[in-house]
């Protein structure tokens, strides 16, 4: 059992909330608790009115759904649909960038080519002629290329994973049935398959996941990264500071919450030009701080500091020191409206998708993007033109992390000790053991398990055993929180040989310190730069990505997005790690093909664990296992 | 209250199964009741992992999920997903039609172009011209302005809808929203919006339900029924017979199950072909019976007999009589598998999509349709040889049935009594009350209901009323097994005023009595026909379709594909009555849109009734509104 370690800043901001008398999420879960034991399982199906059927895995009661569903076959259905909500999710945020940069290429919307290096980059992987040609044009080839994946009845495979993805894993995927042609036809499929009457048999259903899971991969978070990249530019190392303290009792601060940068860039844009208008009210200046995965996107390309991740949403709302919460998609719970109302917060929803009752709701789109950030800010400094006087109360606590670990700066950094073979120095140092494995610790924050700080002591846990660990998403936010981002953190936590790897990268990185043990890699869609990194080393190495010592971690789940992400890993191979379980145990089958048989298709598992340090354990394990069999 | 009256053949059916010692669906809905009142409600929301959340609507227990999603928002959240699972079956039927006939018209398919006068009805409807053009030509046209709007990434409208459906109601819809361009993007979109941290507000959850419907309507039923009329011909008026009293001891018998003609069709084709290998096995012939809405395709457009609803599935099954069960897509119940191994029958699932445990699975597909069908037929021979001379226990009930009411051959027949205007007749008897309205009772056939007979009874209030009833799918095959689609029915169940026109019609048809007073429209898809019917009637008149005395129903609610039927004619502003009871009643503002709110948006509102005379004297009010707004 870990120590019960609730981090300071959670406790800190609960008593600001309890101070103040209202309910958060955890009293919510409370009054909730004990939640249903069929959902929990997975053996709950209201997709026919011959339903609801509910089954006790125990053998009491009926043994299948009324139409002669098994309980397999149920959990399987069920996972199904999870990740179809994912996977949408996914490849509705790439379309959206798609679509922009369409428009942006056109003169439709006003955001120009930041990220000319990866231009050039995607045009050599997908065979774009680039001699004497216009940046945009070379652009605008790319956009065709991903257009037609969305358009084609053709069959033929996607362009984008059969570029993008390595060829021995495609290879894999092509016998097992997995690959795509248009990411579109499969989502109908998914749901098709899934309806009354369709689709009985788990495993079936399960190679749908991982097919499904598939286009989450290289349809929705590869596309979306590469074309935001190219859009708003490729991250590069930078210092920042994350926790609530990054509010600013004197400044107009701005929330901005979400996933898509389409929005927060022009935000952030128009909080430096009316930065006039906020001194005017009486402000200090405009601090634009990040939530969720947009401020780690916002982290990543400018060092903006990171305020909080998704379970602290309404959290840091209540220090009354947010002057507009500011949303694009996703993981926005509809209690922040209610909360903003009594701090009298701007809360503002900006997507046609993202519809909140009582929110501020302010249109967003592309072509009207700046009139449409300017009205958005100005209305930050409205609200603090009313808070201006009023008491905060805000937790002091912030440290500082280091953000903006694209592949390409990691590159970069290793360049500089090798610049003919830059991925040489970590091949060596993981050949001699100094690394003695990476995990990507990814995903959700999750208010069940903050209370033993499950991610950060997991992760302290493994950076003592020489483990690299790369992040994203909220689990980064965590990081970033508790110091895991800093030089320090390499010598507090970290073995020998690891802080020896850190302390060259650090000296090169032209850092005080070590290079921090915790990279942060971005947010949730980034998951394809950790792949990214992964294909390199492999590619590198000679070796199948499922053959490094590397392992997937969510340690925290709560998004759909997650599943469909973890089921990308584990088509790559890679095996992970989860908690709380996925709602699979109520069918024996599926969750023996997971946490079992699925090594014998893909080469990886699923590994539930609770507590952190059985997590770490595990995942040392296992990675020892991967050393072995590569025989280092 | 109705009285409780099992309909005998299911009363036969039954015993036939009791006696044989299985346990039916019947069995399985008992030791899973009481059913979960969370889930009955629509307050369960298992969609991310601080869940599984339950909602008492009575207020004991926790008022929203654990991010804060209302009652309302969590019922609208989970009825979109309803209508996505429902919408995304029809587009994907249609879509695999649609691949079909492009592959027919470039020769990769061995079907032909049968609905000449369905392409050159379109052909004007989409201003393709025909003018000394080819059939197919023409044909490639119409194929490559579908694939357009399953390609386009342009929000220009989609060509179905804007070309298919009514004028004005268009203009509604577009003033609400609900228009749409690419169907694929929505559905992806609709996952989006549902996923955790997105739309929480009901209105706009609701809108998009509305949406979705359309997509269902316009993309999946009219566009899947416009493209099979024209691979497959458009219905004539025809004679079968219904119940599975059509199974024949000493025929192969062969019962097609499912949706997707594109199967059955070979089917027939080859059962023709290889009659002669069935009588070498000693069969007298070959019997290819109709069950579930295949069955309804193939009896409007070959008289082929209707031998099973949905809820009959695994009884018929139990006759020990049906040497093959081969299915397609859609209602296909696993417990099937499980049952046909008790009696030696080849059960054949075809669809990659649909994958059974325990089943034979011989892949179906287009291109290659002649070599399969052969061999699922051949497999029906090998079966029969091995059931030749064993007992069978074929109930003997059946009855006479008319099918294959088209819209065309309404008209057709229509057009003997006045050519020039083919719709007055039917007018005028609207004016004059001998048609009272019209109810089109479609949907499916539930356990829930057919211990008191549901369907048939409400339906027989209506016709007593001189309601004329438009049936599609099980509903059309209760009917039929009834002896609803005969002459005899028209002289036992109808009003004097309803009596007369169908007297005058059944002459002019050239039949020995009048035409029977529940027409026989199709499968589920077909409810495009009693729209375009509607639309017709209401063009002819001037109004909007809303405005006529007319209501749908779906009397006996199974499939998340009627959901979103469902919402398809509330778009269209006419009202439906339903049972049992959406899952939306934890919701109190939702419930209120459907049931009343409604109204002022699209002129429509639901109604749930639960026993036949209350539903039908609801209807009998609501038309009796209508005509009374019309001055009738």
């Amino acid at each position: 059992m870990a120590d019960t370690t609730l981090p300071v800043i959670e406790g800190a901001l609960l008593k600001v909330a309890q101070d103040k008398g209202f309910a958060t999420a955890r009293d919510r879960l409370e009054v909730m608790s004990p939640q249903c034991g069929f959902g929990e399982l997975g053996t709950c199906c209201r997709i026919c009115y011959m339903g609801p059927c509910r089954i006790d895995p125990f053998g009491n009661g009926p043994k299948t759904g009324v139409c002669g569903l098994t309980p397999d076959a149920m959990v399987a259905r069920n996972l199904l649909r999870d990740t179809v909500g994912g996977t949408a999710s996914h490849v509705g945020h790439a379309r959206h960038v798609l679509l922009t940069l369409r428009d942006a290429l056109n003169g439709k919307a006003p955001y120009q080519i930041k990220g000319v290096s990866k231009v050039m980059a995607l045009a050599k992987t997908f065979g774009v002629p680039t001699e004497g040609r216009e940046v945009n044009d070379i652009c605008r080839d790319l956009v065709n290329i991903a257009l037609e994946d969305f358009g084609r009845q053709d069959e033929l495979p996607n362009n984008w994973i059969s570029k993008r993805a390595p060829a021995e894993e495609q290879a894999l995927w092509s016998d097992l049935g997995l690959m795509y042609s248009n990411p579109h036809n499969e989502i109908e499929t998914a749901m098709h398959a899934t309806s009354m009457g369709n689709d009985a048999d788990p495993v079936s259903l399960m190679l749908r996941v991982l097919k499904m899971s598939l286009i989450d991969g290289w349809t929705g978070l590869t596309l979306c990264v590469d074309l935001q990249d190219i859009l708003f530019g490729v991250p590069e190392i930078a210092v920042t500071e994350a926790a609530v303290g990054v509010l600013e009792e004197n400044s107009v601060n701005v929330a901005a919450h979400g996933h898509n940068p389409v929005l927060s860039e022009k935000i952030l844009e128009w909080a430096e030009k009316l930065e006039g208008d906020a001194i005017a009210a009486g402000a200090e200046r405009i601090n634009v701080v990040g939530v969720c995965c947009t401020g780690n996107e916002l982290s990543m390309r400018h060092g903006v500091k990171l305020a909080a991740h998704n379970s602290q949403t309404e959290l840091i709302l209540a220090t009354g020191a947010v002057d507009a919460m500011v949303v694009d998609i996703q993981c926005i719970w509809p209690q922040l409206a209610q909360v903003a109302k009594c701090f009298d917060t701007a809360f503002i929803t900006t997507d046609a998708m993202v519809r909140i009752p009582d929110a501020i709701h302010i249109p967003f789109e592309p072509h009207h993007a700046d009139e449409s950030a300017r009205e958005i800010v100005q209305k930050a400094i409205d609200a603090f033109r009313r808070r201006r006087g009023k008491p905060v109360d805000i937790p002091r606590h912030k440290s500082t992390a280091v953000a903006g670990l694209s592949v390409e700066a990691i590159v970069d950094l290793l360049a500089k000790l090798d610049a003919e073979d830059p991925l040489k120095p970590v091949i060596d140092n993981v050949a001699n053991g100094n690394i003695f494995g990476f995990v990507g610790v990814v995903g959700c924050s999750s208010i069940k398990f903050r209370d033993n700080a499950m991610t950060e002591e997991m992760v302290k846990h493994l950076l003592r055993q020489n483990v690299l660990v790369l992040t994203t998403g909220c689990t980064a936010h965590i990081c970033a929180q508790d110091g895991l981002m800093t030089s320090e953190a390499t010598y507090r936590y970290c073995g020998d040989g690891l802080k020896a790897v850190l302390e060259v990268l650090g000296k090169a990185a032209g850092l005080d310190g070590p290079l921090p043990p915790v990279w942060h890699m971005g947010a949730c869609v980034d998951n394809s730069r950790i792949v990214d990194l992964m294909v390199a080393l492999a590619e590198r190495l000679g070796v199948k990505v499922g053959q490094l010592p590397a392992v997937g971690s969510a340690p925290e789940l709560v998004q759909e997005k997650a599943v469909s992400i973890g089921g990308s890993f584990l088509a790559l191979g890679v095996s992970c790690h989860i908690a709380p379980a996925p709602r699979i145990l109520g069918g024996p089958m599926v969750t023996k093909l997971l946490t079992e048989d699925l090594q014998e298709l893909t080469g990886a598992v699923v590994r539930v664990e609770l507590e952190p340090k059985g997590a770490a354990d595990w995942m040392i394990a296992h990675i020892a296992g991967k050393r072995a069999a590569l025989g280092i």
